[in-house]
């Protein structure tokens, strides 16, 4: 019989991985709800066309895409956002605006190329939809830079970089760039960290544009910092508009507490076409690796999903490149089992009761395994170490006899005796949560 | 702009819906930590192998099943025991023994007539791996029912019907049924509930069975009760070994607090070609609803997947008919959110102190959401108040002024002032878990 294997790309999380994914999950969650933000789910296979219609047929390449036994073409969810606009879509009226939702999908991508790469990740999708105001941003971005803080990454570690699509039109417009060049041009900025200047300056050249444009594209590129900004553009009118909006922002993330992880920078567009306003990424502080979140403002998605005239906002955060980040810092939580309670018996009647016991410290809310089989006493203390057991509770001939448990602190190798009637609710106060 | 909808058999989960889903979800996750198993997942793509090798090729036609972009065939995941098996039979010599693992996973199916029906449902699934010894079938069987009990429901609502393959299998043996037609007498049997006695009995006629065995098949079924079945077949010797075990059992489920959910009955078979011992399932006491949960033991599986000899035991407990129940029962949550503190302001001042204000609430653990916008104070409130805060905290001129906030209950409408520096730490220790 040949073994079978997983697919490559998908990750198997045994108990360990499992932990860490947990421990991701559950600060991600725990951020949301001190942001007051409601957790949602969609379905993880949708219509092809939800994916097609907001990113073009070339993202078919990219995708698990298939036709079911019904003839319809679907695709396994390679992003949140577009089922997040089709819910949102459908239920525009009724719901209470602005809506402040979030989701830990799991994602899937497949490309041909891709060989050795992960094919899916888990990521948190956390959206502020229906509000205009620059307050919203703000808000989006502390949410996800007090995730940083509550995994216990600080300021020296992660940087927030921004920027915002509006200031960098105004400027391209400035500097000679004509309205329908803007798309590409930003397609072209948005691989100034992977591809060397002069390959950049070809394509931006092919784009038509004159050497004194494609000079003052790299210029404001390069721009880092709001005074920075400011001296150098503060004085075009156009530009000035969104640097003042910038300002607000970024006095807005003084008071919620996170500026010190904020940079601005021009060079950061982000790839897709979608954004319209403030964007965002973080990065771990030495850009070792790849993005730890990106998101902004695309006010203009769900006219396009649903129909429906709606602003919004969010970001997306996957679970490796954070996960990475965390291990290499050391803040990934210690791999090990824990648990309460191992129950040891002995002879049958130690049996029984050892299954009573049992029975009464899961009541009282505590993590209980009792021994299957009827092995010898040192053996079973050896299961309670290897489970990583807080106390063992011993039930023998003798201990049955007298009405009592030995309860060993499997810590310290101290033993005491507590009385069966009185095991659970004494164990619950010394080793429960409160 | 056609408005786009999800797949037909899909749920959006809303997040009233995912309210009710987190509920259950989080129920099973507390007895599972309470009873000492660990959590692990699988991907939710499979190869599709994973799935005929364990149940033969007629499964392909109930699965999302495709070739992916690399040529392989491969299924979303209609069940999670084949997952297990793999990652269990993979790491089988360094796993500590009995394995106690528990995923929560998503599952798919896909019938082409199945109209109407869902083709996803989250579905507990707990087993135990490497003990052969009935104490772990009471554990099993003892996790399911406090899962009942945890949400709720009680013995008067749920009942566990348990019946036990090799009971069985020697009855039916002793009746006249030759070895190789235990299989599809199982299969006839399994239909006890959904079709006619006689077509069943033109069934087992057609397996060639005598009148005496085909009756001697229904009578087995009917029995009721270990008792009835002490005194039908107790003296079988092939037969009353297996029924000490059952009563073994029985006074297991006794120790561990949940025998009086449990009856013995011999309709039982679970469709599942794989079962080898003890089986049971879980339904609402009127018999309204589908089964709630199904499981046993299936000795044999981690051979037939892994090539691992190594006993195992488990359940799979789907969230639709258990939801379905509980809300019967008026046993899901009452939909509605929560929030901690909705943070109202007037003016540039006001705002900026909100700002703070929430920064400082969110940092002491309390769920915050502040406004965006201007807005006259009563209707700040009455965000406040379609929110479910339990307080409101107002910063207008007078306010910051005095360096206090006003906080007021919004359950009395009782209004008191808190100065700025003693607010989030006043509050905390009001409204925290603590």
């Amino acid at each position: 019989m040949v073994e079978l294997k997983g697919l490559p790309g998908f990750r198997d999380f045994y108990p360990e991985e499992l932990a860490a994914r947990s421990f991701l999950l559950g600060v991600w969650k725990e951020v949301a709800r001190r942001y007051g933000f409601e957790e949602y789910d969609g379905p993880p296979l949708e219509p092809l066309e939800l994916y097609t219609r907001k990113s073009g047929d070339e993202i078919v390449q990219q995708l698990y895409e298939f036709e079911d036994k019904g003839g319809r073409r679907v695709a396994l969810r390679p992003e949140m956002t577009p089922t997040l606009a089709r819910m949102v879509g459908a239920r525009a009226p009724a719901l209470r605006k602005p809506v402040r939702w979030f989701s830990t999908p799991q994602l899937f991508r497949y490309e041909r190329k891709q060989r050795g790469r992960l094919r899916e990740h888990f990521q948190l999708n956390l959206d502020i939809l229906g509000e205009v105001d620059v307050l919203a941003d703000a808000e989006l971005l502390a949410a996800a830079l007090d995730i940083m803080r509550a995994t216990g990454l600080d300021a020296t570690q992660v940087r927030a970089r921004v920027s915002d699509r509006r200031v960098l039109a105004a400027i391209f417009r400035h500097v000679g760039v004509a309205e329908e060049t803007l798309e590409p041009v930003y397609g072209v900025v948005d691989k100034l960290e992977r591809e060397p200047r002069e390959r950049l300056e070809a394509q931006l050249k092919n784009l038509g544009l004159e050497p004194q444009t494609i000079a003052g594209i790299f210029e404001a590129t390069q721009l880092r910092g709001i005074e920075e900004l400011e001296a150098r553009f503060g004085g075009v009118p156009s530009v000035s508009e969104g640097i003042a909006e910038l300002s607000k922002y970024l006095e807005h993330l003084e008071d919620l507490g996170v500026r010190e992880f904020v940079d601005i920078d021009l060079s950061v567009v982000r790839g897709l076409a979608y954004y319209t306003g403030i964007v965002f990424e973080l990065w771990d502080a030495q850009r070792k690796l790849r993005a730890i979140c990106g998101g902004g403002r695309y006010d203009e998605l769900l006219q396009l999903i649903a129909g429906v005239d709606m602003p919004a906002l969010g970001f997306g955060m996957g679970d490796v490149v954070l996960s990475e980040l965390l291990r290499d810092h050391g803040l990934l939580p210690k791999p090990g089992r824990s648990l309460d309670c191992f129950v040891a018996w002995l002879g049958a009647d130690g049996q029984r009761h050892a299954l009573r016991a049992t029975q009464a410290l899961r009541s009282a809310g505590l993590s209980v395994i009792f021994e299957f089989r009827d092995r010898r006493l040192a053996n079973q203390l050896k299961s309670a170490d290897q489970l990583g057991a807080r106390r063992a509770v011993i039930l023998g001939p003798k201990e049955v006899e007298e009405k009592q448990a030995r309860v060993r602190d499997m810590s310290t190798g101290a033993e005491r005796v507590v009385r069966f009637d009185e095991l659970a609710a004494t164990l619950a106060a010394e080793l429960g949560d409160g």
